[in-house]
């Protein structure tokens, strides 16, 4: 299978035009206001944090069941500013030293400011998402599963959860007696990167009106996605020494999710583990 | 008037029992299971944070509408927890100091747990909302609005606005130029003390199906019940000498939004203000 010469920093532009619609949806949500003091971080901390597959996706799934993209903005927005958020939090600098993920993010505010923002922000995501209900769509039941769906891959049982197991080591699970490192370090991806991009689609799919069998369908192409993603990425940083072929079979194992879906326009969404 | 020698710490009776209840709902939504490095002190924040007036007063004015207070519970819960993330990340140890409120509370784990359990506890407090969607009462509108009263409250314009108003001075405030020190603990306290019980106030009403009207007097109702409370706090203090005369002005006008429910038991919710 010929790859094109795509990496996770240069994607397809597919994944682009859906992240450049959710930025914008995002500059008109976190208008830069007074008090500046507060919102200029806000804004900063929400275009600044590193770009990820993850609100993209769910646009993505919600267009492959029949839905137009825009009834699953608020879902992609709050993934994206929740992220943020996890991202800025990581980054602080606590007084007592713990492993900071690299890259070191630039800190234009004090830390006291990075805090508040993250905290302040994350609750500034649900808020998007109860918005969006709309009585006349009969959507509000949606809306409340996908602030579920949200609240868990994101808290202590999901992304979270990874952050514990980083950094407590295999104490922060309950079977995660006897782990090794490398198993450690997959346990995490399948609750940040796997977790994260599978409750992406499933919300996508949810809002856009998708069956049961099509959410679950694409909760597991998502989370193929994620896991695939992190392999790459952990084979370009030379951290690990991930074999092509394991990298191939999550990519066919995701696609197999796919079948359900044949006979609608799967190529969009193809992209996201086709590059 | 007379005044029993009740104080804030020490509270009426029908306080009291509102707050057992939520905690022992509490209990059994945040059971301590494995991974207990996570769940413990997930566990510990939540009922060691310093007791508030905010969370009883959403059963309060629920009952006061009519509502059986289990229908607030969910909003009460999210909000205690909410608050107890608060109050874990303003006394989380920055590397840049910054001013941290009295009394500093024993630190049972390292800066980094403290830090990602506060993070993990909002999003379940809003995960617990959601979840109290029930299709058989038709209550998703009203949860979705309540989630937004709350995201809105505890948010960058709400409670985190204090946070940063005691920060950054009067750079934090859209109007603040020129506001002098005591102005300024005055907004913070609207944003945080008289805007939480505000909000709380108001989401019983929602959930316990209350007017348009009696939303709207219970949310003043809340916010003169957190301005009084704060008064009180720093008058016992010694923080200011606030006088006599204002605290009862406060007080007054508090009762005058109970006029609505002359027809109803006003009593119990009266002790909020009455101590």
């Amino acid at each position: 299978k010929p790859k094109a010469a795509v990496t996770i920093t240069n994607p397809h532009p597919y994944w682009a035009s859906l992240q450049a619609d959710i930025e914008a949806h995002l500059r008109q949500a976190i208008p830069i206001k007074e008090p500046l003091v507060v919102f200029q971080p806000m804004h900063h901390l929400a275009f600044s944090a590193p770009r990820t597959t993850v609100p993209a996706l769910c646009l993505a799934a919600c267009e492959l069941v029949g839905g137009h993209r825009h009834l699953a903005m608020p879902a992609a927005s709050a993934l994206l500013l929740i992220q943020a958020a996890t991202h800025a939090h990581e980054h602080l600098p606590l007084t007592k030293p713990r492993p900071i993920p690299e890259p070191e993010p630039v800190h234009l505010y004090a830390p006291n400011i990075e805090l508040l923002t993250g905290d302040g922000i994350v609750p500034f995501g649900f808020e998007l998402l109860a918005r969006s209900d709309d009585p006349a769509h009969r959507n509000s039941e949606r809306i409340l599963r996908v602030i579920i769906e949200i609240s868990r891959a994101v808290g202590t049982q999901g992304a979270l959860n990874a952050q514990y197991i980083k950094t407590l080591g295999s104490g922060a699970q309950s079977d995660g007696k006897g782990l090794s490192h490398v198993e450690r370090i997959k346990r995490a991806a399948e609750k940040k990167e796997g977790g994260l991009h599978a409750c992406s689609a499933a919300c996508g799919a949810v809002l856009g009106r998708g069956s049961e069998e099509e959410i679950e369908r694409l909760r597991n192409f998502g989370f193929y996605v994620g896991m695939m993603h992190e392999m790459l990425k952990r084979k370009e940083n030379n951290e690990e020494e991930e074999e092509e072929v394991i990298i191939d079979e999550v990519r066919n194992l995701a696609l197999k999710e796919l079948q359900l879906f044949k006979d609608r326009d799967v190529e969009a969404i193809s992209t996201f583990i086709n590059f």
